[in-house]
């Protein structure tokens, strides 16, 4: 595995579904999400990450996860994670599931692409074109949940050419069992994995 | 050329761009698409086929186009249109522009898609996941422009395994010769072709 | 989780990989994955499906996985799976290994995509739009890698509204860490998992 | 418009159905573009780009389009161009239609993606991860036809961030109204549009 190099100019960090419903006790989800997130201590370190890129003037977008009434009452090809979702009304834009966590607000070098339904911005928000008009190829990788959204943006940033550093410790999952399933696959799909203290100290030293 | 058939449980109407900064006149470029705006009554046809849509049950979705600061001050790789659209400030939240036009305000019988960035929300947004999750197979499609972001969603909408009927007269150019290009080109890639009149007969009909 | 109707007309079994380079002794990764592929015997459960496809008129699709000498020779920005492939010119079109095993040679009920470049032909080959021209809408999937290329077209299917049965002993992987991510992850994503002995009498008795 | 710089790391030429059934009297729709090919010395043409090219070190890819007999037998969802194709089996690789022309026959300094169907490789084939894979973020643009496959390819690059340069003259259409179209499409959507003279001299003098 090689050690990418964090460049200000051709990085950025990319943290997935920064919001309420998977990272505050308040969650929708939280009986099956709260356990790895708190162990992981994920809402300090992603603070932490998006704090040592301001330091480094790498740009930080935010991938957020939102449903609203209209896509509830009609959508009809429901997988088991949509369906998890829908019944719980997770991301619901009409409460405060979906809103950031206010430790993670957006800030100045913060840009927050559309938001992604099902797993993958890639597939049904602007990350692409946001990447790509900002000249980056190479993505720092974060957030929620780690064998879902985290690991969907992995694999599609993968497919279309960027280089992905994912951030192992600033994400956590639906159990144990899950968060291992993404360790193992970033483990083959990653361009690099490392954790959240070797990656601040990188992310703030960029030029 | 084919008659598509105009079926309420598999169609919906898609309407690129119904913003004031196309389609009224303090639009930024109303002096590049007024005329032909006016000429066509665009607002008024697209209106018409809105009403034909909720009267047959068909759903419309509509996929605006928006830019905003981080957009404008950001973007490094800006061609021909995305120059003139960042030059003029086309449809910037921060302002009226990107506002849908009053006569078209989104109702209950509307999806609001997310922003599309340039010219194709099969790209950008998530036009092919909210259609696909409906059971959409079959696109009735109008908006502006003709020969940019209609077109865009065309030529996307095919890719993808859409039926495409294209409403010829409910939309509007950058001038004729931007307005015949489009004309010229739905000829090839639609899978059908049709003036208002006729569509807003059949949408009205849906079952 | 739903059972879904396995519908002739609208369904189409999935195969990825299906290699001499993941599923015969003389693949160049054969220590990695063969323990697993013997255990599930993952070609005899693929031509069992073939088979029975035939039987009730599903059509089958191959994604397959090939390099060439241009491929190893230029591409910059390698993962750790595409190093291991690469290092081990897995796949290379030169030799035998991304030959069809003989047990699964293409019939006249199978269509072959274009090779997928990576991990899923939803984003390099043409699965798609070979899908939707002929109105599949429903997936049953299998192959290879269990958590590498099965997954990833799993997701991207999901991704793009088609519902997915995922056939969870109809694959392998390099090793049982591995297999256990993909079915961990099977379990959120797919609308469906079964096993070939049931997936087997439903294709067969498709209408 | 601003001239684009060719840079022999970051730059590729992409050239679109250099085959047969466009380029030569024995294509099947001759009848439609012979004329424009012929005009505009379209293989010759995009024989100086390619000479140029491989003087220059900038690498050549040809997106070529084929259909077989499964797609013409089961293909259900026809667009007009699509059915014409279809009707006279075009491209067809059981025949010689969908043959690179002689003049044009790759060479070592040309890659050839998987075939695109329809009429973008970028939704398709493997276009995407091959050019970014090499590092390249600047495409030349040339072949056939002009407000078809060439214009979606330009379409879609712009999608993904690439910068384009469409060259105007290396290219032909279905008639003179076709042609048209794609010039003035080009005018609005390309980063830059010159002719062969001068872009044969950029590219030569790459570095």
């Amino acid at each position: 595995m090689t050690e990418l190099e964090i460049d200000a100019d051709s990085t950025a960090v990319l943290i997935t579904d920064p919001q309420i419903d998977f990272l505050k006790p308040e969650s929708v989800v939280w009986d099956k999400v709260g356990e790895t997130v708190e162990e992981n201590a994920v809402v300090d370190k992603i603070r932490r990450l998006r704090d040592a890129a301001r330091e480094g003037d790498v740009p930080v977008f935010y991938s957020p996860h939102e449903y609203e009434d209209a896509e509830y009452d009609s959508w009809e090809h429901l997988n088991t994670i949509d369906q998890i979702m829908f019944d719980t009304r997770m991301f619901d834009i009409a409460g405060d599931g979906a809103d950031f966590v206010p430790e993670l607000e957006p800030d100045d070098n913060t840009f927050v692409l559309s938001p992604h339904k099902q797993l993958s911005g890639f597939w049904s928000n602007d990350a692409q074109i946001q990447l790509r008009q900002r000249g980056i190829d190479t993505i720092v990788l974060a957030g929620m949940s780690a064998n879902l959204c985290v690991e969907s943006h992995l694999r599609d940033a993968v497919e279309n050419g960027f280089e992905v550093l994912t951030v192992t410790d600033a994400t956590a999952a639906a159990g144990e069992e899950a968060l291992q399933a993404a360790l193992t696959n970033y483990g083959f799909i990653a361009h690099e994995t490392a954790e959240t203290d070797d990656v601040v100290e990188r992310l703030a030293a960029a030029e």
